[in-house]
């Protein structure tokens, strides 16, 4: 055999440096890595692998990375709708959370999470909550790639009755996962700077730095943030946390809606980078991230979803055609934001977001086989003049067919092959009925 | 046999006057027409029926309207994006159509859009375009819906080349399809005040208005529109149209995005009605129209999805999706516009736009059996709390099972039933080959 794993017959699509597509190729995979990425015409016979899989003239791309989620919050999609946040938060999604959230449901919620983005093309993401080591657990059976991490905050939090304990917890959780499972990389998140004081927020990011971890944080979402930050310290969120030495690298900003330039200049220059969240921005009514300002700048720039309880649902797909044509809109400028500069957000400017640039983000030889098969035989998607515009523009997550994760073909045909969805299915839906018949 | 068809074991949302949900019931059809809606447990027998449809826990709800779209535009999906506006139309869109819309292209391109809308859940659609003929010809063949117009501008176009005959063009074309078909209402579409000179407005407008029908009109989709407008007349483009009489409860005007206070009045006040188009109006970064002040004034406004050329599908749950969360963000409420208004916009709202309100717009005794239903047993849809969040924030086309217009079952477990979608699709990549090739 020349391969275990061989994808033929696709337009490959591979965000590498140089943005090429090949119009008619194959891939060949060894143990989880893409070792050829050849073009070669639809009949050709591919080379001999274990795995043969026929993409049928569909588009072959790297899986797309979601930087931004809270996996178990699938508990509550559509629990609560079109209202003021503050009302959405302290009637509706915290006394759930309170009463609810517990390790079996967490593990259930995240199983459901994981289906959903399999089945929509995403092979990684990145986040945190409680009860981590659930959700690890349930990531690692589902068999997705993932960030993930243990949040912190200075609140009684599920699981975290104790707020002095939080970093202590988070710490530990993950050590717990730093060398466990090759699909999971532990994290630490604050929640936010409201919620977390000085010495949480540093005693956090001195822990995620000890143990080489990617820092989470969502920072100025709302503008009422921003003003409450500038009248409490007389700094914005932004220049609060990096007078606290917290911005670098290593720490990956959510939402970011209400920045100024400074605290543009102030993000390029630490390197830290963003995870934008369109439609929960939309929803919620936060406001609209400037996001073209910020990639002018020379921040990464990566999407996320959010959880399923502010969006509602985590098809990055959506996702991607959502933030393409907002910041048109915007800016007032239709070249704004392209196609392939938005694809890449999802992909590759995710993967060095969450710092897993070297293993996923784009079909390279050498980097980890995280792929997934999208139909285009199909009427919205047809015709096809250019692959990145179907991908963006007229795409969604239910036209994905095959998805490989490390290698391991975890979606064939529309079916995830890891877990029992019915199953997965059925527990939550008797969660949801206790919810909705107790809350 | 009780009923000519009957679907059952599904929660009815219903879009009536009360916005009635029923958790669990049945619906039953006779010559086209609901003729019961019932209550009654999931392990209920059904009425006798020729065909029974299982919705199987699903949701069961009106086939959608979409009010503004070109259908043979299809054949443009992804031709260009990213570009300004004038660059699109003039380098790209306007030499296609000059070079390869004919009859035969048209055809093709029609059966691509009606299949793509049908197998997505909309039952019924509004536009216009040129060899109008071939397009009203083409929605029967695929038993959808549709209120159909031919356009009129004053540039030759496509099968007009003689702008002066474009009236009596489209007046003819009216005549003939009439009384043809029961799907089929024809419609007159002037083009929009800046391409049809006050003569021609008029004209069209009493064509329409002696052959009882609707008038179309793209009005202020863009700043530059509204800026010449006043610039050359003294008047807005509303305030224009105004001026010469066009505008009444049978005139429905797609976009005005660019229109203010005083020209809402006039709108509500002559009872016009508008097709919301915000993915294509964001695409074009065209604006924001002011949806929620619209609707205050009184004035229906209905949801449109433009053509695959602006957009680029036809996906209205995507469409309902956007303009939820658009209208959110750009007023800064996240209660404006909640997921029951949306899904009226997209269903009874639409109807009463297009003068079909006595039809079809929602699920009612005496009414058309315009009706889909909704696979909720899937992860993207569990749990479910509230079915009307699920059709607007979590869904899309790809979840709709089953489709019937008109009491004729179209699709079946998505499966197109009235066309063969691969000859269409092989049909339409030949033509696209051609464009890409000879453009």
């Amino acid at each position: 055999m020349d391969f275990d794993a061989v994808i033929h017959n696709g337009t490959l699509v591979t965000v590498d440096d140089r943005s090429r597509i090949i119009e008619s190729g194959w891939i060949g995979i060894r143990r989880g890595m893409i070792r050829a990425i050849e073009s070669g015409p639809p009949d050709m016979p591919p080379p001999s692998a274990h795995l043969t899989i026929d993409a049928a003239g569909g588009i072959v791309m790297p899986g797309l990375v979601n930087t931004h989620t809270h996996l178990p919050m699938s508990l509550f999609r559509g629990l609560a709708d079109d209202l003021p946040l503050m009302a959405w938060l302290n009637q509706h999604i915290f006394p759930a959370e309170s009463r609810f959230i517990k390790p079996e449901t967490v593990h259930w919620g995240t199983l459901l999470a994981c289906a959903e983005m399999l089945l929509s093309g995403t092979t990684c993401c990145c986040g945190g909550y409680f009860f981590e080591d659930a959700v690890a657990r349930a990531v690692v059976e589902a068999g997705l790639r993932a960030v993930l991490a243990q949040g912190v905050i200075d609140f009684p939090a599920p699981g975290v009755p104790v707020p002095a304990q939080n970093v202590a917890h988070a710490r530990n959780y993950a050590r717990r996962w730093k060398h466990r499972s090759h699909l999971v990389t532990p994290s630490i998140f604050c929640h936010s700077p409201y919620t977390c004081r000085d010495g949480t927020l540093t005693a956090a990011k001195a822990a995620a730095d000890e143990l080489d971890l990617i820092f989470q944080i969502h920072v100025a979402e709302t503008r009422f943030e921003r003003d409450q930050s500038i009248q409490e310290s007389g700094l914005s969120p932004v220049a609060r946390l990096d007078r606290l030495g917290i911005l670098d690298r290593r720490t990956l900003m959510a939402h970011c809606v209400w920045i100024d330039a400074a605290d543009m200049a102030t993000m390029a220059k630490r390197g830290c980078t963003v995870a934008h969240c369109p439609e929960s921005n939309m929803k919620l009514a936060s406001g609209i991230a400037p996001l073209t300002a910020m990639r002018a700048a020379g921040i990464i720039v990566s999407l996320g979803t959010d959880s399923c309880a502010s969006n509602n649902n985590l098809d990055l797909f959506g996702e991607m055609g959502t933030a393409a044509k907002l910041h048109k809109v915007a800016t007032g400028d239709p070249t704004a934001l392209n196609a392939a500069s938005v694809l890449k957000m999802a992909t590759l400017d995710g993967a060095r977001a969450i710092g897993l640039a070297d293993l996923i983000g784009s079909l390279e030889t050498g980097k980890q086989a995280d792929i997934i098969v999208i139909d285009a035989h199909t009427p919205h998607l047809t015709p096809l003049y250019h692959p990145n515009s179907h991908l963006v523009y007229a795409a969604d997550g239910a036209d994905v067919r095959h998805v490989l994760v490390a290698g391991r073909q975890v979606v064939a045909n529309r079916r995830l092959l890891t877990i029992d969805v019915d199953e997965v299915m059925d527990r939550v839906n008797a969660i949801a009925r206790d919810i909705r018949s107790r809350l």
